[in-house]
């Protein structure tokens, strides 16, 4: 079998050796994997962003490619960590809900339980389990080891709960704001939504909704005492316009051309997003 | 044919996971082809910087290095996506003006223009396509298909007007600030300048001008109202002191010793810079 | 032989192009050797903090790693560049300090002074050695070339003064503040120590002192005229409580939970940092 691809999700920032001493472990372990970082700046402890980088960057890899996510708050805590195969990839990280979105839109998974002691390793330090338990594990995995392996099968995973993203009437979904990007950007959990012709097509992709059409022409996003047109470019309003658009992971985002909508539209996670379609269209 | 390897430039930041799901597609589609990181911190939509750090990264990467070149503020509007193959190295991006530098000093190229139907992929996002058209279209020139394969030939590329970089009088060469570095540092287009013996060879890098040298010897730089010593490190001035001295790509640059010349000098692109020799020298 | 692994480590940030055009050399030269960043955000020209960042990441790497490190105020100096082969690794840099923790701790190394022409390099430029001498040196390492062959033996390499790291009792371990981390918590000399059981293994990793055991309950830290506890996670104290406890390299660290201890303790490198157990215990 090809050595596994490893993708990197951490919270270490780029200023120390810690991301570095990670990939050391893993280039010793699995000497022919290639290793790939999807970033390494995830605010410090925020799993709710990591989880949603995490869905969003999973689809674009290759089969087999394991996930190493490593935000860890409760390092130190005896807290879990989980070693997860699902079909066509795995995740290596804490138990702390860092695969909620993954393990909410997917049924295909299973988990084991790492300890160190089963992995043949060396007492972890007490701080980086990251480097001393999950690399390695994640190396493994990437040569080949099976999941059985590596622990003991562990279910009820740590999840936080999920935002709200459903149908509210035939004309309008109702999300939440989940996120601000980069760039300010605010991400909701309105999705995943794709254009098809004259129409918005909307695949939930959290449980609890059903597929629907809306008319393209004349949809509005609104979002505290604000409607925005739904638009498919920054450029369709003028410098220092708010606008809503459809971002590139199919969620419904909210932007300020130019600026900084979380801060100048002062959107906060959990506040309400509805889309609406002024006219019915057929399923 | 041995794997083209694959150089990133974006104006990304670290803080998404854009360039890990962008990074994902190429190793999907190119498992072996080395990725390289030139940088992802062009700062938001700066063409011209992102065009000089092209020109400046590209003669270090081993032959056949494909360029995917991802600063794209136009994305969403009908600008053109283009892939570009050069004698030796091959680039994809945007048609926004990114390969300006490469295009005013080669001669040896031909371009297509990029269509996500030709290339046989879904339709892309409305604000990425890095990750659905222009990451498929580098990692196919990377294993080998050809530049004719991925769309239709295309002719007339966007460039911007390049600065002034010309000799003077047989003993100055004047040109202009074109960006500042991560230091703070002023770079000009007063070059390709290099040492010979007592000598200062210049080799023009844009068209329009002609070879010369000057003498090294009492060799000064105008800014502004400023006149500054050329000379060959930051230990030859004291801390706070300004200087010019020339780049590690042989263009003329303007410091401060510990400090950020742009800033403190109040240096700007466009400004007029001049490098005058005392003496005359022989050709 | 297979290629050798290279890490890099400078203080190039990620604005620039600097790095990439690095890697373009090491690809060029050592096409099939894993290249792996540990970090580029070396404060600029912080030899001390580069030596420490290298000295912790060195262990991770797989056997036979080239570490290319470059943070080189010295650079268009007459400063030594360095290749050093030690049992197991090899380092790249310029001879400023930066393998001073190395060097202390191993005796098993020899060295050679490169120079651009004896590799039969182009001149270098006057500011970016990095790209021109020691990428090249590093890559040719990297394939195998030895170190004999790539310049002359260089003994006499420079070194920093070494910070305190010992027993001052048979209850006190003596230290001072050696660096910040990126998160704000205060490195220290005291180390290596390891928990075995109910004591706390000291293993000094500098010279002139000797292994020992201390109790480890009651362990309390003095800095400055604080008094910590010393404790496994940060868990343990409530958020805006400082706490001591060891670091992921083995070395006593100084912490404020949710905060930053540099900046809120006032601590500063030289600063002593005493480690004592109330009672005695067995060798």
């Amino acid at each position: 079998m090809q050595t596994r691809p490893i993708a990197l999700l951490t919270d270490f920032g780029d200023l120390d050796a810690y991301v570095g001493a990670m990939k050391g472990v893993l280039l010793s372990l699995a000497r022919h994997a290639p290793i790939v970082d999807i970033t390494h700046q995830v605010p410090p402890g925020d799993i709710r962003r990591a989880a949603l980088l995490l869905w969003q960057a999973a689809p674009y890899f290759p089969p087999g490619t394991v996930f190493l996510a490593v935000v860890d708050p409760g390092v130190g805590t005896p807290r879990r960590a989980l070693a997860v195969e699902f079909n066509g990839f795995a995740c290596v990280g804490p138990d702390n809900g860092l695969f909620t979105y993954l393990l909410a839109t997917r049924s295909d998974w299973r988990a084991v339980a790492l300890q160190a002691e089963t992995l043949g390793l060396p007492e972890p330090s007490w701080t980086f389990h990251g480097r001393d338990v999950l690399a390695p594990a994640a190396a493994r995995l990437a040569v080949g080891q099976t999941l059985a392996s590596l622990g003991r099968p562990a279910g009820d995973l740590v999840r936080f709960p999920l935002p709200r993203c459903e149908l509210e009437s035939e004309t309008t979904i109702v999300g939440e704001i989940i996120a601000g990007d980069a760039f300010g950007n605010a991400v909701t959990s309105v999705g995943i939504l794709h254009r098809e012709g004259e129409q918005l097509a909307f695949e939930p992709w959290l449980p609890g909704s059903v597929p629907a059409r809306l008319a393209l022409a004349g949809s509005q996003v609104i979002v505290g005492g604000l409607s925005l047109d739904l638009v498919t470019t920054f450029g369709a309003v003028a410098p220092g316009e708010s606008l809503a658009y459809i971002g590139s992971s199919g969620l419904l985002e909210i932007g300020v051309n130019q600026g900084r909508a979380v801060d100048q539209l002062d959107l906060a996670p959990g506040q309400a997003v509805r889309l609406s379609s002024a006219r019915r269209t057929q399923r």
